[in-house]
C-alpha cells in the first residue's frame, strides 16, 4: 500500500540532512523511487540536486515540475544559475517560466500556474467533457475545473467536472457554467489569497489581471505551504529573530548569527535606555538600597503583560480578526485588561512582601510602605505594558512594516525604561519623608 | 463575477462582529445570499445561527453541511444543545455524524468526512466512470478520487478522475487503480495529517483503522484550517497566554483575563526568585550602587537572546525539522552561538561604557572595572540565556507537554535570576579590592 520504507525513511530523515548527505541519500535511491521523491521535496532541495547532477538526468528531474513550481525553484537558487537550469526546460516551458518570475514571490501571481483548462462557453456538455478528457493527458495543474473565457481571455465562469457529469447533454458550457466565481487579481498577497481559498472551500482560485483577462489558477495545496510559511515568519520575528531563510538544522552558523545578531543588538542598544533612567535614580538608590530588590520583577511584569498583548493582536491581524480602524476598541479593552491584570498581581505582591516581612524582617522598619510602593507600581507597569503591547503592531502597520515585529523582546524592551520611571515615580510618592 | 456585494461586505465584516449582530445580519440577508454565507461561516458561528432559528429553518440551514462540519459544530456547542441539533438531521446523517463524534477532535478521525466514493475492483472503465457521474449527485465530499475497497473494506488502490479519463475502455479498475497510495490510520494527530497531505500533494488522503479497512477521507481543504489553527495556537501560548478559544473581538473581557492572568501569575511568582537573589546581594549594591545602572540590560539582553533561541526551537519542532534525538547536535550550535552573540553584546556595551565615561564620567574611579564585569557578564549572561532557551522545548516535550509553552516570558523568567546571579559573580571577581 505505502511507498517502499526507503523513499519514506529518507523523506522522514530529509529535514534533519545536511545537502552533501542529502545529495548522497537521493543518488542511492532507485530511479522509481527518486521519481517518487523528488516532486515532494522543498524548492531548495530540488534546486540543489538539479545542479549537482548531470545535465541529462537534470532534464528529467524538472520535467516532473510544473512552472510554478520551477519558478520558485529558480528563486531559491543563485542567479548565475539561472541560465543552467532554464536550459533544461523545453522552449514552451521556460518561457511560462520567464513569465511567472516577473512577479514577486509573495504574490497572487508569484504563486500560480498558468497551467489550467480553457472551455469555450459555446461547447456542448458532451464535448466539454470529452475536451477534458484530453486535457488529462495533457500535464495541466487540475482537470477538476474548466475556466470559461471569451476571445479575449476575460473570465466569463467555471464548470466543474461534477457540473459537467449532472448536466443534461442537450446544454451548452455557457447553460450549465456557474458564473459567480470567486477569483483574485494577479498582485493580491499570498497572506489574503490562502484567506479567500481558505473561506471559499475552492481547490482553486483563478488569477486575472486588471482588465479581467485570466492569467494561472493558485491550487489549495499551494496555499496549505504558503500558510505554513507565513505562520513560520511571523512566529520566528515575534521571537526577536529575522525570519531564517532554510530549516533550523540547514541554517549555518554564519546564517543563524546574521539573523539573530542584528535584533539581538537592536534590542540591546534600547535597552541602554535603562542604564540611562538607572544613572539617573543613583540617589534614590543610594538612599534606598531596599528599593532594588524589586526593579527585576517590576519590569518583567510590565514585559510580560505587553508580549501577552502584542502577540494576540498581531495573530488577531495576521487573520484577518482586527483591522487598522479597530484600534480604538481595542485601546478600551486592553485598557481595562491592563488595570485588572496590574491589580491581581499588585494583589499577589502585596501579599508576598507582607508575609515575608512578618517571616524574615527582610525589608526594614518601612516594609508596609516598601510593600504599596511595588504594589502601586505593578498596577501602573502592567496597565502600560498591556496597552503599549497592543498599541505597537497597529503602530507598525500603519508605518508600513509588519506588526509581527512587535517581538516580546521588543515590547519588553520598550517597556522596561517606562517600568522604571513608573517605579521610581510611586516611590517618590509614597516614600517621601521617610526612606526618600 | 463576484458574489453579490452584500455577502462580500458582511463576509469582509464577519469576524469583528459580535453574536447577536451577526445573527442580526444574516437574517437580513436574502435567502440566496445566505445559503451562499453560511457554509462558509466558522463552526462556532454556524452552531450560534442554527440554534438561534426556528426548527424548520434549522434543518435547510444543517442540510447544507457534510457530516465532519456537522461534528465540529456539535463541538461548538454546549452538550445540552447537542440533542436540538442532532434533531434537525435526517437519520444517516445523525448517525455518521454519532460515529464521527467517537475520535478526537484532534485526530484523523475527527477531520474525516465518511462520504467518499468507493469503487468495486473488477469493474471495468466506462462502467467506474458511469458511478462516478451518479455519484456527483449524491453528497459525497469529493468524486474526484475514487477508492477501490474489497469485501472487507480493506483499501486496495485508488482511481482519480483522470486516470480513467486517460484509460483504455477494456480494461478494469484494478488493472488501472494506483496501489501505493498515501494513507493515515484514525488516531493520527491533525498536526502530524497536515504534514502528510502538504508533502504528498494530494487533494485528499483515506483514513484507515489499524486493520486496514478505510473510514473516511481527510480533504486538503480541512488542512488549511488545521495548520492555520494550530500555528494560532503555537502564536499564543509563545505569547505567554493560554489559546484563546474565539476569535481576539469575540473573547469576552473575563475570557480575556482567563487565558492571560494564569500564565502572568505563574510568571509573577517564578520572577519573585529575583527578589530573592537581589536581597541576597544587598550587601554588594550598597557598597557599588554603581552596579544596580546594568541590572535591566544584562538580565533583559539574557532574556532575549533566549527567547530568540527557543521560538526557533519551537517552530522547527513544530514543522518536524529538528526531533528530540537531535538535542545535541542543537546544543552545540547554539553554545557556538551563545558565546558569538555573547561577545557581540560584549563588544557593544564596552564601548559604550568607555566612551560614555570619557564624555560624562558617569561610573566614578573604577569605570574601566565596571565596564569589564558587564562585557564579562553579558557572555557568560547570553550564552547561558541562549543554552536555556534552546533546550526548554526540548525539557518540556520530553516531559509531555507542548513545546510552545517555552515562550518567550516564560524563558525570560527562567534566565533573569541566572543572570543575576551570573552577574554578581563576575563583580565579585573583578571588583574584588576595589568596589566590592
Amino acid at each position: 500500500m505505502d511507498a517502499p520504507s526507503t523513499v519514506e525513511s529518507l523523506r522522514e530523515a530529509w529535514p534533519r540532512l545536511q545537502d552533501p548527505e542529502r545529495l548522497e541519500a537521493f543518488q542511492a535511491l532507485s530511479p522509481a523511487d527518486a521519481l517518487v521523491l523528488f516532486p515532494t521535496l522543498s524548492a531548495y532541495a530540488q534546486g540543489m540536486l538539479a545542479l549537482a547532477c548531470p545535465p541529462t538526468e537534470r532534464r528529467l528531474w524538472l520535467r516532473l515540475l510544473p512552472p510554478d513550481d520551477l519558478a520558485d525553484v529558480l528563486q531559491e537558487v543563485e542567479p548565475e544559475e539561472h541560465v543552467e537550469l532554464l536550459q533544461a526546460l523545453d522552449a514552451p516551458t521556460r518561457a511560462e517560466v520567464r513569465a511567472l518570475l516577473a512577479y514577486g514571490e509573495d504574490e497572487a501571481g508569484g504563486l500560480m500556474s498558468p497551467r489550467y483548462v480553457r472551455v469555450r462557453p459555446e461547447l456542448r456538455v458532451p464535448e466539454a467533457m470529452a475536451y477534458l478528457r484530453r486535457q488529462a493527458h495533457e500535464r495541466v495543474e487540475t482537470v477538476y475545473y474548466g475556466y470559461v473565457l471569451d476571445q479575449g481571455q476575460h473570465l466569463l465562469g467555471v464548470v466543474t467536472v461534477a457540473d459537467l457529469f449532472a448536466a443534461p447533454v442537450e446544454r451548452t458550457v455557457r447553460e450549465v457554467m456557474r458564473t459567480e466565481v470567486v477569483s483574485v487579481p494577479e498582485d493580491m498577497d499570498q497572506e489574503h489569497v490562502a484567506r479567500v481559498i481558505a473561506e471559499s472551500d475552492l481547490l482553486a482560485v483563478p488569477v486575472v489581471d486588471a482588465e479581467g483577462r485570466m492569467k494561472g489558477i493558485v491550487t489549495v495545496d499551494d496555499i496549505v505551504d504558503v500558510v505554513q510559511s507565513e505562520a513560520t515568519e511571523d512566529i520566528q520575528k515575534m521571537g526577536g529573530t529575522a525570519a531564517l531563510d532554510r530549516p533550523y538544522l540547514q541554517t549555518s552558523l554564519l546564517g543563524m548569527l546574521r539573523s539573530r545578531a542584528g535584533w539581538l543588538a537592536v534590542l540591546f542598544l534600547s535597552e541602554m535606555l535603562t542604564a540611562s533612567a538607572m544613572a539617573h535614580y543613583q540617589g534614590e538608590i543610594a538612599r534606598a538600597v531596599v528599593l532594588t530588590i524589586f526593579i527585576p520583577l517590576i519590569i518583567s511584569s510590565g514585559g510580560n503583560a505587553g508580549s501577552q498583548a502584542s502577540t494576540l493582536l498581531i495573530r488577531a491581524m495576521a487573520l484577518g480578526e482586527v483591522r487598522l480602524r479597530d484600534w480604538w476598541r481595542v485601546v478600551r479593552r486592553e485598557m481595562a485588561t491592563g488595570l485588572y491584570l496590574g491589580v491581581i498581581l499588585a494583589c499577589i505582591g502585596l501579599l508576598r512582601i507582607l508575609v515575608w516581612e512578618a517571616a524574615f524582617h527582610s525589608y526594614g522598619e518601612h516594609a508596609g510602605l516598601v510593600a504599596l510602593t511595588v504594589a502601586g507600581s505593578l498596577v501602573g507597569v502592567v496597565a502600560w505594558g498591556t496597552l503599549a503591547g497592543s498599541m505597537l503592531p497597529f503602530l507598525l502597520r500603519r508605518l508600513g512594516f509588519d506588526p509581527a515585529s512587535a517581538s516580546a523582546p521588543f515590547v519588553a524592551t520598550l517597556v522596561d525604561v517606562f517600568g522604571l520611571v513608573i517605579y521610581f515615580s510611586v516611590a517618590e510618592i509614597v516614600l517621601r519623608g521617610t526612606l526618600l
